[in-house]
C-alpha cells in the first residue's frame, strides 16, 4: 500500500473497506465548548484572553479531545462525561503550538492558516498566553471535571506526565538541541513530544470512565500506535504537503535540518512506516472490540489528512 | 512606625516585641526535597533538567512552600504532610520569575545573584524550562501529595486559580500592558501576579490538612494580608535596596517606567502602607491563635527583609 500519489496513499482505502467518517459530531461538542470559554478574567486581564482564544479558536481537528470522547463513547458513556478533560487537551496542544512557534524557538509565522499568536499580538503576550491556556487546563479539569475524585487526581496525572519533562517538554527540548541522531532517540522524541500528549488524552477518559490497572493497557497500546502514526504522518506532510492545505509553513523541518522519519528513512520508506503503524492501530482496536466506531474514524483521519 | 532608616522601619521591632527568627528548618526540609528532585527525565532530557535546577536551587527563602509548612504546623500536622504541594509552590515561583526575566518581557540578566536562565541556558531553553518547571510542579501535586483525594484536587485548584488568567499570568499581563493607571488597578495587578499564589500557599496546605468551608477563611485573610504586604516591600526595595543584597537588578521598574507603591504614594508612604499592612497581617494571626510562631515569623520577615 501507499505507493499512491496521496501522501500517505489512499490504495489502503478499498483494502480496510473504505475511510470512516471523521466524527464531526464530536468535533463540534468540543468546538462549542471552547468557544464558550472565557475563564472569567477580570476587565483588565481580557486582552490576554483575546489572545488565547485567538490562537484556541483557529480551528483544527481536535484530534486529542475528540479521541477522548470516542474513548467516552467506547465505553458507553455520554461524550459528555468526559469533556471538560477533553477541551484542556485542546488548550494544552495550543499553548504548545504558541510556545513551539516562538521567534526563539521554531521561529514560524503562520499556523492554521493565521498568523502565529507572537506576530499577531507580540512576543511577550505569546509568552503568557502559553502559560496562561496550560494553567486554565488544569483548572478546567480540577473545577469542571466531574467523577470520582481518586479518577479525576489519576486523569491530572496523565495530563501532567505528558507535558512535563518525560513529556512534551522532554521532546521539545530534544528536538531543540537535535540530540536526536538514531533511531531509537528520533523515535523517543516523537513519544515524549506528541506520543504522550495523545496517550493522555486516551487514557485519562478511559480512567475518567472507571478503567483502572491492566484493563487501561488496550488503551494505552491503541493510543502509543496512533502517536506514532501521527508523527510519521506529520514528517510525510511537511515534505509532501502544501502551505495552503497545512496552515503551516512546508518544508520547516528541512530548513532547520532535522532529523525526521523522511529524512531517515525516505519519503516512500516512511509512507511504508505509515501503513504499517495504521494497520497496527486498526488492529489494536479489533482487539478492543465494542463500539469503536470513532476511535477508527479517527484513526483513519491520522493516516489519510492532509494538514 | 516606619520612619526610620531600614528599607521598612526596624521601630516596628521593639513594639512588635522583637522580630521573630526565619524557620530554618522549614526551608531547609524544602531545599532538601528541592535537591533531590531530578524529575526522572530521560538522558536525552537531562540538559533541560540541568537548566531547571539551576535558576530552581538558586537559594532564596522559599517563602511560600515554607507559609505552607507553617499552616501545617498550625494545625499541629506535621510538615512533611504538605511538602509535596509545598515544594511544588516553589517550582511555579521558580517558573514565573524565568519567563518574567525573558528578553520580550522584563529582559533581566540577574536573577538571586546569579545569571537569568536564559543568560546561561539561551532562551529557548528557557521557555522550555519555565514550561517544564510548571507541569512538573502539577505532577508533584498528583503524584506524591498525600491526602484525600477531594483535597488534593480542591488544592490543585488553588494552584491552577492562582496561575491562570484570575491569578499569576493575569497580573504578569497587566504588568506587561502597563494597564494598571489606577490605584485600584495597581491593587488588582498585583493580587493577581503575586498575592493569588501566596493565598494557595496557605489555602491549599490548609485544605490538605482537612480545612475546609468557612474555615479556611480566617487562612485566606491572613494570606492575603502578606501577599499585599510582601507587594509593597518589593517596590519599596526596587528603590531602596542593594543590588548585591537583592540579587537581582536594582531600579528596575523606575527604568520600565512601571506603577507601583513608591510610584504612587512616594517612599515613605510605602514605608507607611507596609507597616499597616504588617500590623493587619500579625492581627490576623492572632485571630487564629493556635502555634503560630512560624507563621508569625514569615509575615515579619516579609516586612523586615531585605532582599
Amino acid at each position: 500500500m501507499n505507493e499512491g500519489g496521496a501522501p500517505t496513499g489512499r490504495d489502503a482505502l478499498s483494502a480496510a473497506g473504505g475511510e470512516a467518517r471523521y466524527p464531526d459530531e464530536l468535533r463540534q461538542l468540543v468546538e462549542r465548548f471552547l468557544e464558550e470559554l472565557d475563564f472569567a478574567a477580570a476587565p483588565a486581564a481580557r486582552p490576554l484572553v483575546e489572545a488565547m482564544r485567538y490562537s484556541l479558536l483557529a480551528g483544527g481537528k481536535r484530534i486529542r479531545p475528540v479521541l477522548s470522547l470516542a474513548v467516552a463513547e467506547r465505553l458507553g458513556q455520554p461524550p459528555q462525561r468526559v469533556l471538560p478533560f477533553a477541551a484542556a487537551l485542546e488548550l494544552i496542544h495550543t499553548y504548545s503550538l504558541i510556545h513551539d512557534d516562538l521567534p526563539a524557538i521554531d521561529n514560524d509565522s503562520l499556523r492554521r492558516g493565521v498568523p502565529t499568536c507572537h506576530v499577531r499580538f507580540g512576543e511577550d503576550i505569546a509568552i503568557l498566553a502559553g502559560d496562561g491556556l496550560f494553567a486554565e487546563a488544569f483548572r478546567l479539569i480540577t473545577d469542571r471535571q466531574e467523577g470520582d475524585a481518586r479518577l479525576v487526581v489519576a486523569a491530572l496525572s496523565e495530563v501532567a506526565g505528558a507535558t512535563g519533562v518525560q513529556g512534551m517538554v522532554g521532546g521539545q527540548y530534544m528536538d531543540v538541541a537535535a540530540t536526536a541522531s538514531r533511531d531509537d532517540d528520533l523515535r523517543l522524541l516523537h513519544l515524549l513530544k506528541t506520543g504522550r500528549l495523545i496517550e493522555a488524552s486516551v487514557a485519562g477518559a478511559a480512567l475518567l470512565c472507571g478503567v483502572t490497572g491492566p484493563a487501561l493497557e488496550p488503551f494505552r497500546r491503541f493510543a502509543r500506535e496512533i502517536g506514532l502514526l501521527f508523527q510519521i504522518v506529520d514528517d510525510i506532510l511537511d515534505v509532501d504537503g502544501e502551505a495552503d492545505d497545512l496552515g503551516k509553513t512546508a518544508g520547516k523541518d528541512a530548513q532547520l535540518d532535522k532529523t525526521t522519519y523522511v529524512s531517515r528513512f525516505g519519503l516512500d520508506g516512511a509512507r511504508r512506516l505509515a501503513g504499517e503503524s495504521h494497520a497496527r492501530a486498526r488492529a489494536s482496536l479489533t482487539e478492543l472490540g465494542g463500539d469503536v466506531g470513532s476511535l477508527t474514524a479517527v484513526t483513519d483521519y491520522i493516516l489519510y489528512r492532509r494538514s
